[in-house]
């Protein structure tokens, strides 16, 4: 035997055991096995505590240090900048520098279009191309992210801020509560950074964001009809069949076929060349410069033929100039105060989400750590100075990100050398912007936010888990049917309802031993397994919480039942012993405690022994202090489960 | 090597291992594991819902049943008196009778006195132990439960309706609203039973109950002060400073001797005798008569003595008859609408708790079963009818039901005693409560609380679990400090809290090679426990989901760094491999598998390996088709981290 149970232990996990039960004393094959060492209660408080709010150990640098040194390191800490400026060199400032131009290239063209989205004059994109990048330079620790407004934001923000003012009517009160908002979400972004509350955004599972960026990209596209087909009247909604209804409402008359030439045109010009550039790698930058060219082709077109006249929108005017200041514009009382507050918050935890969402991937991708919480407070610091200077809340942008890591960016001054190129534009190239077809910006965003409709990923979601494909669809079709508030609020909402499901009913499984070895598993995953005569054993698969206890005592309460209805029906001997194998039990809590004494009382009505195999550590510690160890009997806590079914049934020991 | 490796199984888990890599095909040990049958997306949807609603199986009666037979049960299923009426005899009937008796005696003074505590007029309390208790007897299916106004949710439903209408200048809109909340109540509490809600108040932790009740009972015991000083100008608020302020304040004339001598010597006289009824349980029904012995005896005394006229409160009238129908008193519709729902929904989940609570405990002891959702509903109609009926919020008292059980009550007929008691009180005696002192019912309301201090179980709470504990605290300050709903708030909170905790922050650990064995445990709890040079085992010990897979990978990734410094400073060989040990991954979601293939991702660059121990069925599943299994390879997953080991660092299996 002792041979044999020696590595019973291979899976990591034994239950302390109680030797001066005598059973256990005198059994040879019984590990001697302490239990955890009491921790007291500040310990286990600041353990808690520091795993909840720095389990990274973000202060790890400061440790043992003279105090000028832990002050460098502070200012370090905040402006990462002065830390890897000082190894830059010229080898990386090439690949920066073509990164930057690619990304500048590519972010113009997108920038006019996506303020557009927002409801917003086309150069307040500009302006947020110039600053936000700046500052993030200085305070953000990711090396690829390329930041700037996004389709999505500026689709949720437009959508939220035209709910409270009409962008037409009054459109001064509206771009004040565009900057009071922008403001907010920056003071969002840092405060979660800063309280080390990052985790939150976690809780917008990936289903959730996949499902609620492709239907954002849809409502994105189907507003672009309006540009794309050149209509006039358009619906101010922004769900699927206003959007559509008004569209072929606007058939017959509305529509303009020269701008339609235009747009239909380059947007299979832009489509090929993303073909091109996805066939061969080398070429991504085809795909990257494209929106440009087709911008300086359509714009030289539109102006030698004069197309406006009949009928082809164009940007018309565009501002020369850097950003003013925009402090004194954003609303610091009365109830727009509240509003951008409210406003605020919501567009800057999505853009949050999109943001970290890319650190990760790309740290992922080149191995090094971003500390998700030092990276809100620079994307929220970014977003403050932003407001003060006419920017509307600006992100990491999935497209232009991707393109900067293509292209070879080597740390953040790829996005200083792509504000320098705006910087450039705003002050000298902005008038050529004016023959610009809003066609061709349609056909740009179009192009753009295709990607966004992640059909691979849905696909796989759907395959690995239904519930997350649940939440995934929710998110998607509430954006596209109803607005992206609802759909984020599905979204969000069947999230949390995932982790209350978790946390409510974990499983739980009646294990059978398979033949001719002393291995006990789930009897519906290896239907071979067979029963033990008078003995039930059952495997519960989560900490038991008061979330979970009494499903999980009134489960184990139904498969007895069941088990004993089935023994009666076949005339078997009746069930004696319930063995809990409780490996997975990682924790339990008093409400899981007092569940396993009402079991254990209502077994005992019933003449049915209890008995525990293999609980972890923490919970052997509160069975012992709950002196539910006492109740049951040391001498009924076993290693593991067949070493519980030898007690129980000495007749079946000589079997295994 | 294979006898050793035998049982490694025990632990009932074992992860699929792919016989087509080769490594595997030709090592002896290895079992072959067959992968979990797939499941169609229907069978898998129904499982998941009849988990979360139906994991009780209710309807598995009626299972192949003619429809008559099924109807019959259905009738049954909604009146269990119908099922056990039949079986009932004469022996049961005495128990029930005995019970019956002494809980009346109980319930009646105390009824008296928990009316006052929600502002209402006494004769309410005694309604609402004559009609709640009917409609239950034949409803519910606790055997042990004793129905009536209870302590707790009479101040609270005081303390929320004071909030929206003063009792004393508007005492008829106040009792309209004491009704309609108590028909939302009623609602709420049927319609969580109906849809199969119930296990929404699970998320009130037993912790936060525990101090919940705690500060009530306090807040109660202080309230009491009024009539136990007899003071007559006392504060309104309910908070311990308040209150405490408001008695000292009325020390020099407000008292009132003769007031305080009643009082304090019938509760000496109450508390003996509940010490006596501790002492020797046969004798529990000292206590249980007590109060109504010492009304008599008070009531008496002052009639006398005429007491009331030297500043003796009294109770003075109580109308006699039965509950008056209070239908067309309910509000539906108007503004007192909404704050009655609101109220209704408070109140009626506490009554709820209280009464689920109750009812399973006494089912444990007992061992019968009781469908907490199908309790739902009976005592959520029961409120419905008692709103119609003049009565307010009622549900399962802790201190009946104990007296109950311990008079030996067979079934619900109990309660029909009780209310057959109340109701000739009711039809006859009410005229002899006029010299009731108020002292009287001030004394045994205190006494009647003061269990609901439960100092042994907020004890066992801090030694078990410090976060239940500081649930347990802050609901215990909230209602002695602001007020019961701010308490019940903060206890409602920090579950939560707790649950987000729980499912944000998983435990990990590094494991370490037991000396002489191959087991491998946590090296903080078995400091012997050595690290294999090269290897990496750490273990994950939760559920990998959206909600915590970022922490977990950012973790490993620490514990990684931390290990690669250290072995740096010791100079010893650099970590090739790093073991993830996944016996207790329960499950896994789309998030943690990109979580996983971020972490491989980062891995790579550092050139080490990413060997996966022991995943879970489910885990498995998702490994395998998500295609994760092929990117590290299949002869990268193990049965247990010791074949992990062996494998991974060949130089080390003669070792083992």
């Amino acid at each position: 035997m002792s041979a044999r149970a020696h590595p019973v232990d291979d899976d990591g996990e034994i239950s302390p055991v109680d030797t001066s039960s005598p059973r256990q004393a005198n059994t040879p094959y019984v590990h001697k096995v302490e239990v955890p060492p009491k921790q007291n209660l500040f310990n286990e408080f600041m353990y808690t505590f520091k795993e909840t709010f720095f389990h990274d150990d973000p202060l790890r640098h400061f440790k043992d240090q003279s105090k000028s040194k832990k002050l460098m390191l502070g200012i370090q800490s905040v402006f990462p900048v002065i830390e890897w400026a000082r190894k830059y060199n010229l080898k990386m400032f090439r690949g920066d520098l073509i990164a930057g131009l690619t990304i500048a290239s590519l972010c113009i063209p997108q920038d006019i279009g996506y303020a557009k989205l927002a409801s917003l004059d086309p150069k307040y994109g500009l302006y947020s191309s110039f600053v936000p990048p700046l500052v993030y330079a200085c305070m953000g620790s990711s090396k690829d992210i390329a930041i700037g407004p996004v389709a999505v934001v500026s689709l949720l923000l437009g959508t939220l801020l035209r709910a409270e003012i009409d962008p037409n009517t009054n459109p001064n009160e509206y771009l004040r509560l565009a900057f009071t908002s922008t403001f907010f979400a920056g003071v969002t972004q840092a405060a979660l950074g800063f309280f080390r509350l990052g985790f939150l955004i976690d809780f917008l599972s990936h289903a959730a964001v996949v499902g609620f960026m492709g239907g954002a990209a849809i409502t994105i596209a189907l507003q672009q009809l309006k540009g794309f087909l050149g209509i006039n009247k358009f619906t101010k909604k922004t769900d699927i069949i206003a959007v559509l209804s008004s569209v072929i409402s606007s058939a017959h008359h509305g529509w303009n076929w020269q701008t339609i030439l235009i747009s239909a045109s380059f947007l299979i010009f832009l489509l090929i060349s993303k073909f091109i550039g996805k066939k061969n790698k080398k070429l991504f930058w085809i795909p990257a410069i494209a929106p440009l060219v087709s911008v300086i082709i359509s714009t030289f077109f539109v102006y030698i033929t004069r197309a406006d006249k009949k009928g082809v929108q164009i940007v018309k005017h565009l501002d020369k100039g850097l950003n003013p200041s925009s402090l004194r514009l954003i609303y610091f009382s009365g109830d727009y105060l509240l509003k951008g507050f409210r406003i605020g918050v919501v567009s800057g935890m999505v853009a949050l989400t999109e943001a970290v969402a890319i650190g990760r991937t790309f740290a992922a991708m080149k191995d090094y750590q971003i500390d998700g919480n030092k990276e809100m407070v620079a994307l929220g610091a970014m977003n403050v100075i932003g407001s003060m200077t006419s920017c509307y809340v600006s992100t990491g942008s999935f497209s232009r990100s991707a393109v900067n890591f293509m292209a070879g960016c080597q740390t953040a001054v790829s996005n200083i050398i792509m504000s320098i190129v705006v910087l450039l534009t705003l002050l000298f190239l902005t008038p050529l912007f004016k023959y610009t077809p809003n066609a061709i910006l349609a056909a740009i965003i179009i192009n753009a936010v295709i990607p966004l409709v992640d059909v691979n990923a849905t696909i796989l979601i759907f395959k690995i888990d239904k519930l997350d494909f649940v939440a995934c669809m929710g998110a998607f079709f509430g954006v596209i049917f109803v607005s992206v508030e609802i759909g984020l609020l599905i979204a969000v909402g069947i999230s949390f309802a995932k982790i209350l499901l978790q946390v409510t009913r974990p499983r739980t499984a009646i294990l059978g031993k398979i033949p001719g070895t002393s291995v006990y598993r789930n009897i519906n995953q290896y239907p071979e397994a067979t029963r033990i005569p008078g003995v039930l054993t059952i495997r519960v698969d989560s900490a038991i919480y008061f979330s979970n206890s009494n499903y999980v005592r009134e489960r184990i309460q139904r498969w007895l039942t069941d088990e004993e209805e089935m023994v009666k029906a076949a005339s078997l001997p009746r069930i004696q012993f319930l063995i809990i194998e409780m490996s997975p039990v990682t924790d339990i809590d008093t409400s899981g405690i007092h569940a396993l004494e009402d079991l254990y009382k209502s077994l005992q009505k019933r003449d049915i022994q209890l008995v525990l195999a293999n609980p972890g550590p923490p919970v052997i510690n509160k069975l012992h202090v709950s002196h539910f160890a006492d109740l049951i009997g040391h001498d009924k806590i076993f290693l593991t489960v067949a070493e519980a079914v030898d007690s129980c049934s000495p007749k079946l020991s000589d079997e295994v």
